[in-house]
C-alpha cells in the first residue's frame, strides 16, 4: 500500500449525485479505500450495485451517527435530501443531516484533511440578482417552509468557512444548482424525474404554477465533471463557495412540454404553485470559469433530457422501478 | 401542588439576558419549578446569586447535554453567545449551542408544551432596508466571520418554524436588538460595556471604525418587559419572528462621547473597523405595538448607560469585577 494511498468517505454515496461523485472516486488510482456512509433515507443501494471496485466500502448509516477506527484524508459531505417534498416532509431530519451530519463527519477526517460539502444554489432563496454571484448574499426566508434546506445549508456552510479561519480546516464548498440525469429517484418529486415518470405512464405532465419559473438544469455528467475537477484533478487551491451549474435558463414550462413531445402524452396540466417556489435561478459561471478553464455544462437539455428518460425507461423495463 | 403549576427550563439562565428573564419567571405563581441549564461559557452563577428562592434550581451542562427525568411546559432557549469576540472565538460551539441545543432541549419539553428562542437582530446581517421588519429577509454572508452566530440563529429558527408548520410544535421567536445593562459581563466585548469599563478605569474609550455605525441600544428592563409580556403575561397567540429592541437609532461615537464625559477620561480612540460590522440596525416596531400596546423601550440611553455605569462601579467596588 502506498504511503501517499488516499482513504476517500463519502457521506450520502448511495445518493444521485453522491454515487456519480463515488464513482469518479473510484477511477483514481491513488485512493486506497472508499467509504460509503448513507442512511438510504433518499439514497438507494442500487445506485451502486455496478460497482465491484473491493475498496469500495458501503455502511448504512446517519451521517450524524457516523464513526469509524480510521481517519480520512478527504470526506465529500453529500448527506442531506435535496428534493423540497423529501426535506419539508422531515425538517428537523434535514437540519441535523447537514449541520450534525458536518459536525460528526469531521470527527473522522485525519489531521490536515479535507472536507467537501455540496451546498445549494438554495442558499441565493428567491434571488433578487440574476445571474447569482457566489458574493450574493440571498433572499432566504428563515421562517418559511423551504428554510430547513436552505438553512440547514447556509448554517452548514458558516461552519465549515468558520472552522475555517478560526481554526485552519482545509473545506471545499460548492454550491450545486439544479442537477438531472440517471439515478434520480423516480418519486424524488423534482421537476424533470417528475416529468418523466408521468410522461412514461402516460400521465398528463403536471407542472406548478404557471411554469415560467426558471431553472438551469444541469446534467448530472457535466456537474460530476466540474466537482471532480474542483475537488481534486485541478489541485485547486480555493475553499469555496463556488457555483456550479449551468447558466442555460430554461423555465419549467419549456422542459415540460418537451417531455410531453418526447412521450408523446401531449398534455400540459397546471397545479397550483409551490410556496416559496424560486422564480428564477441561473449561476453566475465567471469563478468556475477561471479556476476550471474549459470546463462548461456541455449537454443540451434536450439531449439531457432524452437521456434521462431512456435511462427510466430501460429501468423501467428491468421492473426495478418504484412505484411513485 | 396546583394541577395547573408549570414546570420552566431556561437555557442560558445565568446570562446577561437569562437572568433577568429568570427572574420574572420567578414572579408568577403558576410555576412551580424554575429549571436553569448554563455552561457558564459566558453566563455567571453570580447572576443568579441573589435569588432565594427554592423553586430555582441550576444546573451546570450544555443545552446540547441537558437531560430530564422530568418533562417541561414551557422552555426558554437563550444559551448562546451574544457578543462577537465571544462567538467568533468558538464558532462551532456557537452553532452546537444554538441548534443542537434547540434539538436537544426539545426532548425536554412535554407534549404540547411550548418552546421559546431568543433570536437576534443579526438575521437581518447588514440591513439594506431600514428599520428593519421582521420579514426582510436579511443581508447575511454565510461563509463570513459573523455567520457563526448569525446563521446558528437563522438555522434554529428554520428548525422551529418546520417543526411548527410540519408537526404543530407550539414557538413563540423574538428577534432581539442590542440590549445593555446591569449583569453584562465586563469583559463582554460590546459597545456599551466596553466603554464603561474603560471609562471607569480611567483608559481612553475605543470605538471600532468612524463610530458612525448605528444601533438601537435597549435597556434591559425594557426589553425583558417585551419578553415576559410576549412570552407570557398577555397570552399572544403568535409564533413569530416578533422585533423586541428599542428603534432609537444612536451612533456608537454618541454612545462612547456621552461615557467619556460620565466617567471624565474624554477621550474618544477610533480602532480599525471590525470586519462586517453592520453599518445600521433599527427594529420596525408595528408589530410589537400593535401585539403589546403601550410596550415601549422607555429608558432613554443616556439613563440606561448611567444605571449600567453605577452597577458596574458597585460591582467594581464590591471587588468582584473580572479583570478585563
Amino acid at each position: 500500500m502506498s504511503k501517499n494511498a488516499k482513504r476517500v468517505l463519502v457521506a450520502g454515496g448511495c445518493g444521485f449525485i453522491g454515487s456519480h461523485l463515488v464513482d469518479r472516486v473510484l477511477k483514481r488510482s491513488d485512493v486506497e479505500t472508499c467509504v460509503v456512509a448513507d442512511n438510504l433515507w433518499t439514497g438507494l443501494d442500487e445506485n451502486l450495485a455496478h460497482v465491484r471496485d473491493p475498496r469500495l466500502h458501503i455502511v448504512h448509516c446517519d451521517a450524524e451517527a457516523f464513526r469509524s477506527d480510521i481517519g480520512f484524508d478527504e470526506i465529500y459531505h453529500l448527506a442531506s435530501p435535496a428534493s423540497p417534498p423529501w426535506y419539508m416532509g422531515d425538517p428537523r431530519r434535514t437540519i441535523s443531516a447537514n449541520v450534525i451530519g458536518a459536525l460528526r463527519l469531521l470527527e473522522s477526517l485525519k489531521p490536515g484533511g479535507r472536507i467537501a460539502y455540496t451546498s445549494t444554489s438554495e442558499v441565493y432563496g428567491d434571488p433578487l440578482v440574476s445571474p447569482q454571484p457566489e458574493s450574493y448574499r440571498g433572499s432566504v426566508d428563515c421562517t418559511g417552509p423551504r428554510s430547513s434546506y436552505d438553512e440547514g445549508k447556509r448554517c452548514t456552510e458558516a461552519l465549515l468557512f468558520e472552522m475555517r479561519r478560526a481554526h485552519g480546516l482545509d473545506i471545499r464548498v460548492v454550491r450545486l444548482f439544479n442537477v438531472y440525469g440517471p439515478r434520480t429517484r423516480p418519486d424524488d418529486g423534482r421537476a424533470v424525474s417528475n416529468f418523466i415518470t408521468q410522461g412514461l405512464a402516460g400521465r398528463p405532465i403536471t407542472i406548478f404554477g404557471d411554469g415560467l419559473q426558471s431553472r438551469s438544469w444541469g446534467y448530472i455528467d457535466d456537474i460530476v465533471d466540474g466537482l471532480e475537477r474542483y475537488f481534486w484533478l485541478d489541485q485547486i487551491d480555493y475553499p469555496g463557495p463556488l457555483n456550479i451549474g449551468n447558466d442555460r435558463e430554461i423555465s419549467v414550462l419549456e422542459v415540460a412540454e418537451y417531455v410531453a413531445r418526447l412521450t408523446g402524452v401531449g398534455k400540459v396540466v397546471h397545479m397550483p404553485p409551490v410556496p416559496q417556489d424560486p422564480t428564477n435561478r441561473r449561476p453566475d459561471l465567471t469563478l468556475a470559469r477561471s479556476l476550471m478553464p474549459g470546463w462548461e455544462c456541455r449537454v443540451p437539455y434536450e439531449q439531457g433530457v432524452e437521456m434521462t428518460l431512456e435511462w427510466f425507461r430501460a429501468r423501467l423495463t428491468a421492473g426495478t422501478a418504484v412505484a411513485q
